[in-house]
Protein backbone atom coordinates (compact mmCIF):
# COMPACT_ATOMS: atom_id res chain seq x y z
CA UNK A 1 0.00 0.00 0.00
CA UNK A 2 1.05 2.74 -0.98
CA UNK A 3 1.19 6.26 1.36
CA UNK A 4 0.07 9.30 1.18
CA UNK A 5 0.31 12.86 3.48
CA UNK A 6 -2.67 15.17 4.72
CA UNK A 7 -0.46 17.47 2.45
CA UNK A 8 -1.89 15.61 -0.42
CA UNK A 9 -5.78 15.92 0.53
CA UNK A 10 -7.63 18.27 -1.84
CA UNK A 11 -10.04 19.53 0.69
CA UNK A 12 -12.36 21.40 -1.65
CA UNK A 13 -12.01 24.89 -2.39
CA UNK A 14 -14.83 27.12 -0.64
CA UNK A 15 -15.96 24.23 1.86
CA UNK A 16 -12.14 22.92 3.01
CA UNK A 17 -14.30 19.78 2.98
CA UNK A 18 -13.86 16.31 1.23
CA UNK A 19 -16.31 13.62 1.35
CA UNK A 20 -15.48 10.31 3.21
CA UNK A 21 -16.46 7.20 2.45
CA UNK A 22 -16.78 5.06 5.73
CA UNK A 23 -16.45 1.01 5.26
CA UNK A 24 -16.50 -1.71 7.85
CA UNK A 25 -13.61 -3.41 7.98
CA UNK A 26 -15.63 -7.24 8.75
CA UNK A 27 -18.86 -7.11 6.54
CA UNK A 28 -17.19 -4.76 3.71
CA UNK A 29 -20.85 -2.91 3.88
CA UNK A 30 -19.96 0.71 2.74
CA UNK A 31 -21.69 2.12 5.78
CA UNK A 32 -22.17 6.13 4.99
CA UNK A 33 -20.77 8.81 3.53
CA UNK A 34 -19.79 11.94 5.39
CA UNK A 35 -17.75 14.67 5.26
CA UNK A 36 -14.73 16.20 6.64
CA UNK A 37 -11.98 19.05 7.09
CA UNK A 38 -8.44 18.89 8.40
CA UNK A 39 -9.40 19.07 11.90
CA UNK A 40 -11.60 16.00 11.48
CA UNK A 41 -9.19 14.36 9.64
CA UNK A 42 -6.55 15.28 12.42
CA UNK A 43 -8.24 13.85 15.15
CA UNK A 44 -9.56 10.84 13.54
CA UNK A 45 -5.89 9.32 12.51
CA UNK A 46 -4.99 11.27 16.53
CA UNK A 47 -7.70 9.50 18.20
CA UNK A 48 -8.38 6.52 16.00
CA UNK A 49 -11.87 7.15 15.96
CA UNK A 50 -14.24 8.41 13.41
CA UNK A 51 -14.35 12.04 13.12
CA UNK A 52 -16.40 14.24 10.92
CA UNK A 53 -17.96 17.51 9.67
CA UNK A 54 -21.30 17.86 10.06
CA UNK A 55 -22.65 20.08 6.92
CA UNK A 56 -26.25 20.31 8.92
CA UNK A 57 -25.08 21.46 11.94
CA UNK A 58 -22.08 23.52 10.98
CA UNK A 59 -19.88 21.86 13.60
CA UNK A 60 -16.99 18.99 14.46
CA UNK A 61 -18.65 15.54 15.07
CA UNK A 62 -17.25 12.67 16.58
CA UNK A 63 -19.56 9.38 15.02
CA UNK A 64 -21.50 7.93 18.15
CA UNK A 65 -20.55 10.90 20.37
CA UNK A 66 -24.15 10.95 21.38
CA UNK A 67 -25.58 7.23 19.83
CA UNK A 68 -22.71 5.39 21.50
CA UNK A 69 -22.75 4.15 18.22
CA UNK A 70 -18.91 5.08 17.35
CA UNK A 71 -16.29 3.75 15.27
CA UNK A 72 -12.72 2.34 15.32
CA UNK A 73 -10.80 3.67 12.74
CA UNK A 74 -8.20 0.82 11.32
CA UNK A 75 -7.15 2.75 8.15
CA UNK A 76 -7.19 6.13 6.08
CA UNK A 77 -7.20 6.01 2.58
CA UNK A 78 -6.51 8.23 0.10
CA UNK A 79 -7.87 8.21 -3.15
CA UNK A 80 -5.82 8.76 -6.18
CA UNK A 81 -6.94 12.16 -7.14
CA UNK A 82 -6.66 12.84 -3.38
CA UNK A 83 -10.06 14.52 -2.75
CA UNK A 84 -12.44 11.62 -1.37
CA UNK A 85 -11.59 9.37 1.96
CA UNK A 86 -12.00 6.11 2.78
CA UNK A 87 -12.27 5.25 6.71
CA UNK A 88 -11.82 1.30 7.20
CA UNK A 89 -13.48 0.98 10.62
CA UNK A 90 -15.12 -1.81 13.21
CA UNK A 91 -18.68 -0.39 13.89
CA UNK A 92 -20.04 -0.59 16.91
CA UNK A 93 -23.81 -1.04 16.87
CA UNK A 94 -26.07 0.67 13.48
CA UNK A 95 -23.97 3.09 11.53
CA UNK A 96 -27.03 4.43 10.35
CA UNK A 97 -29.07 6.87 12.44
CA UNK A 98 -32.46 4.97 10.86
CA UNK A 99 -31.31 2.59 13.41
CA UNK A 100 -29.94 0.69 10.01
CA UNK A 101 -26.67 -1.25 9.63
CA UNK A 102 -26.16 0.78 6.91
CA UNK A 103 -27.54 4.26 5.87
CA UNK A 104 -27.45 2.17 2.11
CA UNK A 105 -30.29 0.14 2.81
CA UNK A 106 -32.81 1.18 -0.16
CA UNK A 107 -32.63 -0.05 -3.42
CA UNK A 108 -33.12 2.84 -6.49
CA UNK B 1 -34.23 -4.38 0.78
CA UNK B 2 -36.27 -1.19 1.28
CA UNK B 3 -36.98 0.90 -1.95
CA UNK B 4 -36.35 4.56 -3.46
CA UNK B 5 -37.38 6.57 -6.54
CA UNK B 6 -35.65 8.87 -8.40
CA UNK B 7 -37.60 11.59 -7.00
CA UNK B 8 -36.28 10.90 -3.91
CA UNK B 9 -32.86 11.80 -4.77
CA UNK B 10 -31.76 14.75 -3.36
CA UNK B 11 -29.28 16.15 -6.39
CA UNK B 12 -27.34 18.79 -4.79
CA UNK B 13 -28.72 22.67 -5.27
CA UNK B 14 -26.53 24.19 -7.53
CA UNK B 15 -24.40 21.50 -8.65
CA UNK B 16 -27.15 18.85 -9.29
CA UNK B 17 -25.24 16.29 -8.72
CA UNK B 18 -24.90 13.29 -6.32
CA UNK B 19 -21.42 11.63 -5.11
CA UNK B 20 -22.04 8.01 -6.16
CA UNK B 21 -19.50 5.32 -4.12
CA UNK B 22 -18.51 2.62 -6.40
CA UNK B 23 -18.01 -0.54 -4.88
CA UNK B 24 -17.38 -3.76 -6.70
CA UNK B 25 -19.49 -6.97 -5.86
CA UNK B 26 -17.28 -9.40 -5.58
CA UNK B 27 -14.03 -8.14 -3.51
CA UNK B 28 -16.24 -6.01 -1.71
CA UNK B 29 -13.37 -3.20 -2.47
CA UNK B 30 -14.68 0.41 -2.53
CA UNK B 31 -13.19 1.08 -6.14
CA UNK B 32 -13.60 4.75 -6.61
CA UNK B 33 -15.90 7.83 -5.70
CA UNK B 34 -17.41 10.23 -8.51
CA UNK B 35 -20.37 12.58 -9.38
CA UNK B 36 -23.68 11.70 -11.14
CA UNK B 37 -26.35 14.28 -12.75
CA UNK B 38 -29.93 12.88 -12.84
CA UNK B 39 -28.96 11.93 -16.55
CA UNK B 40 -26.55 9.85 -15.84
CA UNK B 41 -28.72 8.22 -12.90
CA UNK B 42 -31.12 7.23 -15.87
CA UNK B 43 -28.59 5.86 -18.33
CA UNK B 44 -27.17 3.63 -15.37
CA UNK B 45 -30.75 2.01 -14.98
CA UNK B 46 -31.44 1.53 -18.00
CA UNK B 47 -28.50 0.25 -19.46
CA UNK B 48 -26.73 -0.87 -16.47
CA UNK B 49 -23.38 0.19 -16.98
CA UNK B 50 -21.96 3.10 -15.09
CA UNK B 51 -22.88 6.53 -16.00
CA UNK B 52 -21.11 9.39 -14.41
CA UNK B 53 -20.56 13.24 -14.44
CA UNK B 54 -17.11 14.36 -15.03
CA UNK B 55 -16.64 17.72 -12.95
CA UNK B 56 -13.46 18.19 -15.01
CA UNK B 57 -14.81 17.29 -18.42
CA UNK B 58 -17.84 18.82 -17.41
CA UNK B 59 -20.00 16.24 -19.54
CA UNK B 60 -21.38 12.63 -19.07
CA UNK B 61 -19.18 10.18 -19.10
CA UNK B 62 -19.57 6.30 -19.32
CA UNK B 63 -17.38 4.42 -16.78
CA UNK B 64 -14.79 3.06 -19.73
CA UNK B 65 -15.53 4.28 -22.61
CA UNK B 66 -12.17 5.35 -23.35
CA UNK B 67 -10.15 2.71 -21.30
CA UNK B 68 -12.65 -0.21 -21.77
CA UNK B 69 -12.54 -0.80 -18.12
CA UNK B 70 -16.90 -1.10 -17.87
CA UNK B 71 -18.84 -1.47 -15.05
CA UNK B 72 -21.51 -4.06 -15.32
CA UNK B 73 -24.20 -2.18 -12.29
CA UNK B 74 -25.42 -4.72 -10.14
CA UNK B 75 -27.59 -2.70 -7.86
CA UNK B 76 -28.24 1.07 -7.13
CA UNK B 77 -28.59 1.94 -3.77
CA UNK B 78 -29.24 5.41 -2.42
CA UNK B 79 -28.93 5.92 1.19
CA UNK B 80 -30.97 7.34 4.06
CA UNK B 81 -31.14 11.27 3.37
CA UNK B 82 -31.00 10.78 -0.41
CA UNK B 83 -28.02 12.64 -1.07
CA UNK B 84 -25.70 9.56 -1.85
CA UNK B 85 -25.79 6.79 -3.88
CA UNK B 86 -24.01 3.60 -4.06
CA UNK B 87 -23.22 1.61 -7.76
CA UNK B 88 -22.77 -2.09 -6.95
CA UNK B 89 -20.78 -3.33 -10.17
CA UNK B 90 -18.78 -5.91 -11.76
CA UNK B 91 -15.61 -4.29 -12.71
CA UNK B 92 -14.17 -5.18 -16.11
CA UNK B 93 -10.13 -4.26 -15.34
CA UNK B 94 -8.70 -1.37 -13.19
CA UNK B 95 -10.99 0.85 -11.99
CA UNK B 96 -8.54 3.41 -11.55
CA UNK B 97 -7.00 5.70 -14.14
CA UNK B 98 -2.98 4.90 -13.10
CA UNK B 99 -3.85 1.35 -13.20
CA UNK B 100 -4.24 0.58 -9.65
CA UNK B 101 -7.47 -2.07 -8.70
CA UNK B 102 -9.45 1.03 -7.05
CA UNK B 103 -8.85 4.64 -6.65
CA UNK B 104 -8.21 3.84 -2.88
CA UNK B 105 -4.51 2.53 -2.88
CA UNK B 106 -2.61 5.18 -0.60
CA UNK B 107 -2.67 4.78 3.30
CA UNK B 108 -2.49 8.81 5.52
Amino acid sequence: MNKATMEEIDFAKGTGLVPVVTQDAKSGKVLMVAYANKEAVDLTLRTKMAHYWSRSRNKLWKKGEESGNVQKVLDVLVDCDGDTLLYVVDQSGPACHTGNETCFFRKL
